[in-house]
């Protein structure tokens, strides 16, 4: 069979989409075919770093296959130009806070009269309503609102929270989620939408054993460390190794028979202290020193590699450089190593949207700072030269 | 303008999906209106918790608006009810470990061929191909394989996991944005496709900062508290106030002059040791004390007030039990206050994404195990009754 084009091939998305969020929207959807022209400021959206030195990494990650144009939108004629570019695409995607570019008068609804098959897409921390609308976001405080940071950490101590932008990251692929719904919509109906998300809507769901919890005992959790949300499962651990971390957890009591044959202590299996979850729940201390001594003899990889063989659910720790050189990965393409343009040779993630049935897009090189102005006002606008350099002279672009 | 109908109305989900990861994509496409069929063994999934007692309320939860049938796919008859399921399906969704629907000769090869429009979509811990594609894959090893345990956790303490299921969630709504741009392809080509994601690939972009400060620096983080992954911004912590916790992030220096004002210390934001990031940075535990200090002396609440009316962003670490009762959220109808038919009165989440052109679903209660066997293999595959009387003496259905 011919490989097939890519599945959004065609569609266009205009993207002010910045930092995080909103640039892993428009990545996932350049990966999977789109056009996507990211609109930043003149001088670059703030995870670029600047203009005059190579992008952050990050940048480089979230903004690849991209074109870029250079608008400001506090300028008269730079909001007339998006308006230009909306007219002509299928999805402008945005992540400012709530209200931004209605009061810049370039919010939804102007933009959808001008172009009735548009899709206006828009990621926020909260959401555009409801009485917590205005409440500052950004991962951190997302995070605290969501209840995240309560539930992190070590038991008995104070919470921390979860390392990372994971609540922009879920918030980013939402939108995406619902972008491309409203695309299915319009393939029937010719009608654009207006879709939403919440980032800390988003998060709700991450916590559902620990709702089910609430809901039989009438209590919350506080931060759990490397236990369950839910009912206990001892083993579910992180158990420390003579040179690093291992995380088991047995799902079954075969697990459990499996894991205790490995330790060499087979009759551990069948022991009423441990025979099935209730009773390893019951001796949860016994269950983690007897695990933990097995773990602490040996290598992160020693043990690994036992529980691994044996099929006991088990992982390494693994600190972020060992991620970004993952073989498993980089055999499968999900991390590939490319000659940046302006950062020289580094690793990039390709998206984890993957259609088996079209070749994956090669990985291409964020763009420059405005560099497909000329291309994309020029070219696809139809402004003259003289206009480009007139916009250009009184940095509207 | 009238309200649209559901942007995915008509479209047709056979779902294998369970417990969170595929339960939730199929969740969010039943809340944009596609029929979802879920498939369960005899007895129900995991999650439920048995069919004698009414499910888990994550089960609730993750099932809204679904019809239920029950399917033994051990049994050759159950795997053919699958096949007739597919054909005429639009999508089916499956997270069972790479390889299990193949072994049992129901793969996604054979339900195309049964029917070429069909989506196949699959959710697995690390993907369907590559070294690892057999490393057993819950959320907690995905956690450590990710990297993510390796960044959460005290300063100079041993790491801990994040609380909650996020990978699981992380891949479901990957997916769900998967199956829905190949529905977006298939409404031009006509084809069905073969969709895939793993949840250590959905991990990847959670951690870009660390990357752009490994990349610039050769060092990852080991668990980093509070703070941010990448360059030190303070204040950027959780801090103790008198009842509780108040996360507290400057992202601006007028993030910073503000709440030195509201601190009532104006003469702070001119600082030479706080005037912007990079002092700041280097001054971080006098930060630190000056915003702890302020903290601790009021009740959460009244400092999050007086952040809040200073614009400066913040946010308390709010447990699940204030989450679940958020008014905000519960204004926006993003949780509601159902009358579960078998848990009585629960909270109950709608899906986060928003389509604002359509009236959002009335949330239904989660269906019984097998409940709609009739309707489905009766009315829709146009089984006889003898005939099902036959499957269910049988347990196949």
């Amino acid at each position: 069979m011919e490989p097939r084009s890519q599945p959004l091939e065609g569609v266009t998305v205009i993207d002010l989409g910045q930092i995080y969020q909103g640039a892993y929207t428009s990545f996932l959807l350049a990966m999977a075919g789109a056009d996507v022209i990211k609109v930043e400021p003149p001088g670059g959206e703030r995870l670029r770093g600047g203009t005059e030195k190579p992008p952050t990494l990050a940048f480089a990650m979230l903004n690849s296959n991209k074109r870029a144009v250079s608008l400001d939108l506090k300028e008269p004629r730079g909001r007339h130009l998006l308006v230009e570019l909306a007219r002509r695409g299928d999805v402008l995607v945005e992540n400012y806070a709530p209200g931004v570019l209605d009061r810049l008068g370039i919010g939804a609804e102007l933009l959808r009269e001008a172009n009735p098959r548009l899709i206006y897409a828009t990621a926020t921390g909260f959401g555009i309503t409801g009485p917590d609308r205005d409440q500052l976001a950004m991962d951190h405080t997302v995070q605290a609102m969501s209840g995240m940071i309560s539930v992190t950490g070590e038991k008995g101590r104070p919470p921390v929270r979860a390392g990372g932008a994971g609540a922009d990251i879920l918030g980013g692929v939402h939108l995406y989620g619902a972008i491309v719904t409203a695309l299915v919509d319009r393939e029937r109906s010719g009608v654009g939408a207006t879709v939403e998300i919440s980032m800390q809507e988003s998060m709700y769901f991450t916590f559902a054993s620990a709702y089910t919890n609430f809901h039989h005992t009438g209590r919350t959790p506080g931060p759990v460390g490397n236990g369950p949300l839910g009912l206990p499962m001892p083993p579910y651990n992180v158990y420390e190794a003579s040179d690093g971390y291992l995380a088991i957890i047995c799902v079954t009591d075969e697990h459990w028979r499996r894991l205790a044959r490995e330790m060499g202590k087979p009759e551990l299996g069948e022991d009423p202290r441990f025979v099935d979850r209730r009773s390893r729940a019951r001796h949860g201390t016994e269950v983690d020193a007897l695990v933990g001594a097995w773990v602490r003899e040996r290598t992160r990889e020693e043990a690994w590699q036992a529980a691994r063989a044996a099929r006991v659910p088990a992982a390494p720790v693994r600190d972020l450089a060992e991620v970004m050189e993952d073989p498993h990965m980089h055999e499968r393409g999900a991390l590939q190593r490319v000659d940046h343009r302006e950062l020289g040779p580094v690793v990039l993630p390709h998206s984890p949207l993957r259609f088996a049935d079209a070749e994956p897009l090669e990985i291409q090189s964020s763009p420059l700072a405005g560099e497909h102005n000329r291309e994309i006002y020029g070219g696809w606008l139809g402004l003259s030269e003289a206009e480009l350099l007139e916009l250009e002279r009184e940095g509207v672009i």
